[in-house]
């Protein structure tokens, strides 16, 4: 195999993420690279920080991106709040609900799972319901916007509850950072995780966390380490911390940060709730387009979400050749359906840079092309009858 | 605080990583980013797993890089290869050596440490004595090039020992890769990790991984599952693995593997052995020019690492400030000592692109220029009698 340098295909990225990279973060990404010690980095860090309380809306302190994925992010809240015994309630609706349920247990600790089906939000009545009965438990955790699906849970309600019953929380918010209504102290989430290949719209790589004090007492109050030397916050704070100082723990995904930095200042500047009206809007455009051609959506009006539109994949095409033929035809990645909605359904995303009304027009024209090319039963010709009739060579 | 895009300052980085990046990986890491599960990634993949089997020297089908920075790949060989209760003999000649005992602890093992003073190599006779004393003993660890010191250890002795009392190894080659001969497959060596940003010269937020047959084995015989759910061999192995498909586990950093690929690929063209080869001869030259000052190497002849070079500090000058200067009047980055060495030693890296005879003029003449304005006692006017001499500003 004689290798080369590496030209990846430009594609539209309308699948659960990665999505759209601006060439604005790109350009950053390629900047030079610096020492992660270095005080030009060090001031970099802190305006990350401050971006990141932004985008979270949140004062809290311990507030950074991890140095790896958003799944090292879930390791990071359960492996520092929980220890070996530890109970914690786990709402699953979803493939995401059964990893954090994975994570308790290789914490030594105790799952306690409310299931929804998926594709519907978590029933808060279920969880109360579970709170009272386990009055052991000392942690909530859901998902806010599971990404298999594409439902919104109510997470201010399910954090209220909590409360309640004694429970700090740990909320994934991986999808829904940027693209859905989000307050972080207002509602009192106790500790959040996110990607930033979702709607931040930067490159994969990075999870932002945010821990409130609450959460950071519990983890002063341990008995034993954190099982994760790379993952303990009582170490990563001293590289991250407010102490001024910047104490050497592993050396940062320089670039990375800097793409980070750039993703999250154009947030800045088109203003969250902006951001959040504009995933919400284009939602609604895509949804006129796939209902008109006869597709319909798993999840319930009032907690779909606008980034990511699960639909039912007509019964009369292979799911496979339909993403295959977007992805070689027409450079356009959907997302397949995933755990139990595998071939079911596809997911389309409208994250971040993704959510724009040239993507909805373009993936509208796109998909009901080839539907309509592969003889699928759908209405053609209702959604875009201009469109669909282009032909390619 | 007004925040705007982030331009970093353009340094020289000779630092203990990272390392100056080349032109190159910076315009693949800022290619367009596309889906982790496209098959043109798929592709991009199979030729970084190929590319890093010849950096590792090794024909392990399990050879790929952790999505997170050289500690991540610490743990994901010690979690990975331990279970509660076992023995683990651990070299501890620096830094890092202490940092293997702390992820041995983490798992639940019991650390057997083998102590050599800072900057000397591991003693084989040593090992030879612990091995002997703890048959019990399943998993010989050590570092080695040490980061924090500049020693070079025997890993084939060390190798060939470990098996003789039937342990599995476990080598950390953060600093080597790329920059110090190593031969996995010769040696013998079970499970590897590295970094992207040392003698590789790519950005930092990797961590190349190998695991030989017979650690796959121990592996597969677990009775306990990985407590780390992100670094779980079985589960990251349907991802990285052979059997042709691309089970979903966690979203791949797409764009820094972009980089990993071009700086692999560089390596490659130039030559492993031609890597080593200019490593060293460009060492030889920085210490002509370091010792013509004066300055003096802690590491002892014979075990000193090309790629990084701990010299000791002048009485009479201060270490801040020195390094400060460097920074801001040269953009030069050298490193400060790291634990028991901090405020004793500088430690200037000669790493992959940072590794140029172009660095080491320029690295000699600044220093020389600013211990001599210092006043700091060194044999000014010997190494570059003409550098020294110029005046800026």
């Amino acid at each position: 195999m004689t290798i080369t340098t590496f030209n990846p295909p430009v594609r539209t990225l309308m699948g659960p993420g990665p999505s759209d990279v601006h060439p604005r973060v790109l350009s950053a990404l390629a900047r030079p690279t610096i020492g992660h010690l270095d005080p030009s980095f060090s001031t970099m860090m802190d305006e990350v920080k401050t971006l990141l309380q932004y985008a979270f809306q949140t004062d809290n302190q311990l507030t950074f991106p991890v140095s790896a994925p958003g799944s090292a992010g879930m390791e990071t809240c359960f492996a520092n709040l929980l220890e070996a015994g530890d109970s914690v309630i786990v709402c699953q609706n979803g493939v995401f609900g059964g990893r954090m349920k994975e994570n308790v247990e290789r914490c030594g600790a105790i799952a306690i799972m409310v299931e929804d089906e998926w594709g519907k939000a978590v029933d808060p009545q279920k969880v109360e319901d579970a709170l009272k009965a386990h009055p052991e438990a000392s942690v909530l955790a859901f998902v806010h916007a599971e990404t298999s699906t594409g439902a919104l849970s109510d997470a201010k309600t399910l954090c209220a509850l909590a409360h309640q019953y004694n429970c700090l929380t740990i909320v994934d918010a991986v999808t829904s950072v940027g693209g859905s209504e989000l307050r972080v102290d207002d509602w009192g989430i106790d500790a959040i995780y996110s990607g930033t290949q979702k709607c931040l719209s930067c490159v994969p790589g990075l999870s932002p966390v945010s821990f409130s004090e609450r959460s950071q007492e519990r983890i002063k109050q341990r008995k034993e380490r954190v099982q994760s030397w790379f993952l303990d916050l009582s170490l990563v704070m001293g590289y991250w911390g407010n102490d001024g100082g910047r104490s050497y723990h592993h050396t940062a995904p320089v670039n990375s940060l800097y793409a980070l930095h750039e993703s999250l200042l154009m947030l800045k500047e088109e203003g969250l709730e902006n951001a959040w009206a504009r995933h919400s809007m284009l939602h609604q455009a895509l949804k006129a387009g796939l209902e008109a051609m006869g597709l319909s959506f798993i999840v319930p009006e009032g907690s779909r979400l606008a980034q990511l539109n699960a639909v039912t994949i007509p019964s009369n095409v292979d799911d496979a050749v339909v993403r295959k033929r977007l992805l070689h035809e027409y450079d356009l990645e959907i997302g397949a359906g995933l755990g139990s909605l595998a071939g079911k359904v596809w997911r389309i995303g409208l994250m971040g840079q993704s959510a724009s009304a040239s993507n909805v027009m373009f993936c509208l024209a796109s998909l009901e092309s080839v539907l309509n090319d592969m003889g699928a039963t759908i209405n053609t010709g209702v959604a875009l009858p201009a469109a669909q009739k282009a032909t390619f060579g």
